[in-house]
């Protein structure tokens, strides 16, 4: 027996046009060198119309593939709805990628037009012979920076001045709506696809009370890019919900933004970890009375840096975990009501170093790698997270071979390690590839790295496995010295022998100037091992 | 090009699953003559798997109907999971149905057993010769009432003591979970059924931080019957978000719901007027600090209602709309952030005092009656509200005629008068069969009512429309004056006409001794005009 429902699909428009109708006073305002520029929902939404006739008057396919090449801004957001809601696909284009990787996925998507930032056109410009298929580089102004002398090159506003606003209207919830390719620490990048139903769902968990519960009265600061990580759902969260919204531009210095999040009663901020630990220090003496939520994720959050922001501001840290793969939020750090009453402030605080609990339409497990049998929920055991869900990738787009990312039923293996506690808290430990073989077990290159630069001398470290003709793999640490301290291998070695299992002690501590960091800032451990392989062990 | 997500169903056993694997230590309290009854999720998720096992047992088909006639309690929780888990269809019956009505719609739906509180079987009992489709009641004893003799009546408990807990699984998202029968002020009673896609999204857009905001710290006690509007969804979304459910049982009076309220804390209520008017006197002096939210809808609220709560405990009552064709929530009372800041007091509970915002994934236009096209929002401009989404009904069950009730495009004519003010908040002014048509132009009997009602010896009105010569229908004010009170026709009339238009002043006024009811406690209009059936105007 069938249901007596409306089928009604699940398509963007639907959220476009709450903006438009419901919320034209709200506001987006992006940062730019000339301060803040503010433009309403109302304003938003008809330029997003007259955008959806310069994709038309541009010659875009009805399906097309249009990239943008740009920060944190309210143009960006213009793009971000204006090209699913006509049926193309948004393709975002991370500023931070190697050229030979950023022209691979331009042709590989065979993006038709790109839509680029003045002040990171020079970085695409130059790639411009080899885009085989791209036929203009539309110039969005943001302040400064060189526009390259290209006949395929017009300007944004030019464009915009004659056009006319166009009506949205998408029916099939499955169709493609934007995509975005993984940084990749292996192979090729691999190209992401959303679908609207995908992108829907996930908005509307993005509002749910107990995953971010972004609300008409937050005021959102998404410091992670709208190019990366689908900007963890809050552009299309902020546009569903009528929430204000504040791109901090091409500025994502700290001094900016606790700027901004005074100057702009921000709610709701989002970063990565590097971010947060360059606000920290700044917030003292600020009036950031307005913060309800400090979101936090993309690598392991120190508990020292949330426990940091709840001294300074009242506000822990939250923590969210996801990939590009999960689009992204699958778990975020809501508490339990009765943990929070009965916990101390220390076991909270650890509490807060899990990455919460899985969202309302994700399934998860952790499994023995190579098997799809959930391991217990003893906080001590550790297996490969595996997750599902209708906002969850099934395949990369094009990309033969891929098949190994996904189980025999279907789920994604995420290459995280993860243990979960008997509240259902996932922790993550390390990347599988990242663990370190030595003698048959696993030793955890994340524990050891969050063990060592809890060391008050030691700025970051790095826990890389070496061939070791007994064990297989052996650890070694590369330790970064704070400025003006110094440090020694058994300093290390004697700060780690109380901390870990004794078979866990790296075989060498080496010193090193920085960690080397993937494109979307997270250490990578691939770089680092291509540096190290030649390196022999001490003990081998 | 289509995106690349996984085509993961929206069915119940996912949030099924949730409960049982993160929230097993919260729970179900439900009153009973004995006292509190306190069920885990833990305990409520093993009795829901091995209730599927009865199903199994008692030969329900594999997509039958599961009748229910029963209160709100942790065992009809039990059967809002286990039959739709299942693949069955559980129909939710209404206890205050007539004998006629709920037989007919038992043999309609073709009900293949149904599960019945003992306190109202006997009510069920002595239509059993007419069930042709019934094989058996299962009891469930809930303290008191008598249990009739009859082979096909079984016991409840003694069916779960034996069975052994099942798996759930339901792939098809299309597929048919649930339905109620709409209590029909004309004609037969109209099945709506409900697909595990529809009541998955509902479920979650019940817990989006703007629309209910249902959340693990939520203590909810739903006044609202499980049998009438789906619960307004909050059963579905406690059990998805974790929330600790208070189930009152039969005893709905209000010293007992503030006594609930106070010693459960509980953080959250729904109930219709009639409820809170009850309750309301009793507030004095009790610590209701545990209140976040009072939900109200299914009627009108009167502004002194709210603002009552307000004075009493500080929080106002939050309206919400919907109807059971709307699974119901579909506006609710969310006040955006500008107008908390910029209003007073009483523009605030005037705001209040419409149903709010349409909640993010239902679309809705006010529209000339007969007409699609959109009627502006100026706060003045009446018309028929009508509404899309992906959980408001496309059809009825079985039900030929029904045509009437959508529009060419398939939105559901809600049968509502509507306002629109210029934030796009929703008034409700009338049901398109109340209004009196006057001389080629309406009155509204909803307004003309709450002008009455609001006079200090009136305890309740009712405004219906009577045929005229001249002018096709004119109003009359049936009146229950207050107890001990005395009032005069001419009183009601200088009472209204600094208030109404004078061609909207009632023709007559008649006191009545009480309005009837429907069997959802509405004003039963139809009845009222069958009172006055052979009534003349003096005017006339």
């Amino acid at each position: 027996m069938q249901g007596l429902m409306q089928d009604y699909p699940l398509t963007l428009p639907h959220f476009f046009h709450r903006a438009e109708r419901l919320f034209p006073k709200k506001h987006v305002a992006t940062n730019t060198p000339g301060g803040i520029e503010r433009i309403t929902y109302g304003e938003w939404a008809d330029r997003t119309r007259r955008l959806g006739a310069v994709l038309e008057a541009l010659g875009v396919s009805p399906d097309g593939r249009v990239g943008s090449f740009a920060w944190n801004t309210a143009r960006h957001l213009e793009l971000y709805f204006a090209v699913p809601c006509t049926g193309r696909v948004l393709h975002t284009l991370n500023l931070r990628l190697f050229p030979a990787d950023l022209t691979y996925i331009i042709n590989h998507a065979e993006d038709e037009v790109i839509f680029a930032d003045r002040s990171v056109a020079a970085l695409l410009a130059p790639l411009l012979p080899e885009l085989t298929t791209v036929k203009h580089i539309v110039i969005m102004d943001d302040g400064k920076g060189d526009v390259p002398d290209d006949p395929r090159i017009v300007d944004y506003e030019k464009l915009m001045a004659d056009a006319k606003p166009v009506e949205f209207n998408v029916t099939d919830e499955n169709q493609a709506g934007s995509m975005m390719y993984t940084s990749g620490t292996t192979g090729k990048p691999k190209g992401v696809v959303y679908s609207h139903r995908s992108m829907w769902l996930h908005t509307m968990a993005v509002m749910v009370h107990d995953v971010l519960g972004v609300s008409e009265v937050d005021t959102i600061l998404p410091v992670v890019p709208m190019f990366h990580a689908n900007c963890w759902g809050l552009a299309h969260a902020a546009v569903a919900s009528g929430a204000n919204l504040v791109m901090p531009g091409a500025d994502l210095s700290p001094p900016t933004l606790v700027d901004l999040m005074v100057s702009e009663k921000v709610t709701m901020a989002a970063g990565v970890p590097t971010i947060w630990m360059g606000v920290l220090p700044l917030l003292a003496g600020r009036d950031l009375s307005s913060i309800t939520k400090v979101l936090c994720g993309g690598s392991a959050v120190p508990k020292s840096l949330s426990e940091g922001f709840r001294e300074a501001i009242g506000v822990p840290i939250t923590q969210a975990w996801g990939m590009t793969e999960t689009s992204p939020i699958a778990s975020t750090g809501h508490i339990k009501s009765y943990l929070q009453e009965s916990m101390s402030i220390d076991e909270l605080a650890d509490q807060r170093a899990t990455v919460g609990l899985i969202a309302p339409g994700v399934e998860f497990r952790v499994v023995e790698p190579g098997t799809v049998s959930p391991l217990p929920w003893d906080g001590v055991t550790s297996g490969e997270l595996q997750v599902a869900g209708p906002w969850i990738v099934r395949d990369y787009y094009n990309h033969p071979g891929s098949q190994e990312s996904f189980t025999p039923d279907g789920w994604l293996r995420t290459g995280d390690v993860a243990v979960v506690d008997d509240e259902g808290y996932i922790k993550l430990v390390d990347r599988t590839k990242d663990l370190v073989k030595s003698g048959g077990e696993w030793i955890s290159s994340v524990e050891l790295e969050n063990e060592i630069m809890a060391h008050p001398k030691v700025a970051e470290a790095a826990v890389i496995g070496i061939a070791h003709p007994k064990w297989d793999e052996r650890p070694i640490a590369c330790v970064v010295i704070k400025a003006g301290e110094e440090l020694t291998k058994d300093e290390v070695l004697d700060h780690l022998r109380p901390r870990v299992a004794k078979w866990w002690l790296p075989d060498d501590v080496v010193f090193i100037d920085e960690v080397p960091k993937t494109s979307v800032g997270k250490f990578s451990k691939k770089t680092l091992r291509e540096k190290f392989v030649d390196y022999t062990l001490p003990t081998a």
